[in-house]
């Protein structure tokens, strides 16, 4: 495995790859690697002869309160991880050579990009957009592989590659979990012993609205209820959202015609440590 | 030389030229080709081993209140002119295709765009940044090539290409201009015979700015004024700005220290016609 820090010097491998007539994939990352991302250097090393896994802690997807300082950085086991998992690049660039003084362009995706996550979090996914394009033009992937876990975020960075024309084929790998159903999340490790016990009751709460869909409830109420309810009632979780939306625009949804593709999503707070979840259902 | 209409069809045939180790030349035109153009296309025939023309009127580089609708149209013309001058692919897209049902992703460059022609046009480079980055995805280019005439345009691509690492290489061709000194323009078609006799005031007010600098004047607000006089004394035109920046950030200069790029620029209306022009001086 090799590792740039420079922006030309990845460039200027990706080219020598590309005119070797090698296809590349690449995994986008902040680091702090887990077994999820593991999966997706996997899914990478299936797609691709290069597989590339970038690690940038990317400031500008973070707002002025969120914890863009204390996010946990570990370069040196990360890349450890990267290697064992099929990497054969790493590029971990410094924040300056990403953005440079005058540095002042941006990436916005405008409706998808408004609802759930981006209310709460003004200016996240135009930080993730305009990160992904960059690191598209620096490592000149013909794949790009993302996990489900952040299901809003894949929405986003799949309208703005299509919207821009990029030549990319985006693959999103399924959310890896704890035996007890939690989420692998780098902010699993800010919890508490007794928060941690109570985490996997997100996903529980995420499995009850997809049995009431199988099972034929399709009151949209009911289920924002039911997951409302098995959060609350197992947990001193605070709820940001609970939404039940079109996978592909976010817009919630009223109703669930046969075949739609629904995505039921939530955040919620133990202490100051933010979760997210959601599953997928092909009504 | 090949037409397409289809993104598509485009970018598979970059992608053939491109893995058959081909350079590709970019330029991108809205049609209403003039001499000015047939420059930019022979400068890429000079760079590139496929040179890719496209013409498509902008949709959203127009304000409401501009004049999209009668820009002048004429593919059948362009289409020979870009031929002849020397294009191997002319790409010419429909708006439908190029911003589908759902497009909902824009490129901003922040501080270059709000100055001068930003200011007067809201959303303008908006709307250019985001095209310029949506065909380059399509064409694929080595070279993208534009004119100096649009000198703000072309600093706010520059940054916006270096910012989102395009690997690209832009190149500028001075501003093709009539005998008495009038810059072509698609928009040149739109003046009064009268309007055209009085119209090369323009350029002769920033040949006199420029023999001012060059002659020790380091006065911005006699320059400034020179300018404005020049055009008030030999014609009706209304002035919208005129401008003495430096070339990279068109932040406007206070004192010009020797060796900075200096643009003197200025926008000025005869009529409902708006042209512009520019001149650039290394101090």
């Amino acid at each position: 495995m090799i590792t740039y820090v420079s922006p030309d010097d990845m460039q200027a491998a990706a080219n020598r790859a590309r005119s070797e007539g090698r296809r590349i994939a690449v995994v986008p990352t902040m680091g702090a690697l887990h077994r999820g991302h593991l999966a997706l250097v996997r899914e990478a090393r299936s797609q691709g002869d290069v597989v590339i896994t970038t690690i940038f802690v990317n400031p500008t997807q973070f707002g002025p309160a969120e914890d863009f300082d204390r996010y946990p950085r570990s370069l040196q086991h990360d890349s450890k991880l990267a290697e064992e998992a099929g990497t054969d690049i790493l590029f971990a660039p410094a924040a300056e050579a990403i953005y440079p003084p005058q540095y002042q362009t941006y990436v916005t995706v405008r409706d998808v990009s408004a609802r759930l996550e981006g209310a709460l979090r003004p200016d996240h996914f135009r930080g993730v957009v305009t990160v992904v394009a960059k690191l598209v033009n620096l490592t000149k992937p013909h794949a790009a592989v993302f996990g489900q876990k952040d299901v809003q975020q894949v929405a986003v960075i799949r309208r703005m590659l299509r919207d821009l024309n990029f030549d990319i084929r985006l693959i999103v790998v399924p959310t890896v979990r704890e035996p007890d159903g939690l989420a692998l999340s780098s902010r699993n490790v800010y919890l508490s012993s007794s928060q941690r016990k109570e985490a996997p009751v997100l996903f529980a709460s995420l499995r009850r609205a997809e049995s009431m869909i199988r099972s034929g409830v399709r009151s949209r109420q009911a289920i924002h209820d039911a997951v409302q309810e098995t959060i609350a009632g197992g947990s001193s979780a605070v709820i940001d959202y609970v939404s039940i939306a079109d996978a592909e625009t976010f817009d919630e949804l009223e109703e669930f015609r046969s075949g739609a593709s629904v995505v039921v999503s939530l955040a919620a707070r133990f202490g100051s440590t933010r979760l997210i979840d959601n599953i997928c259902i092909t009504v």
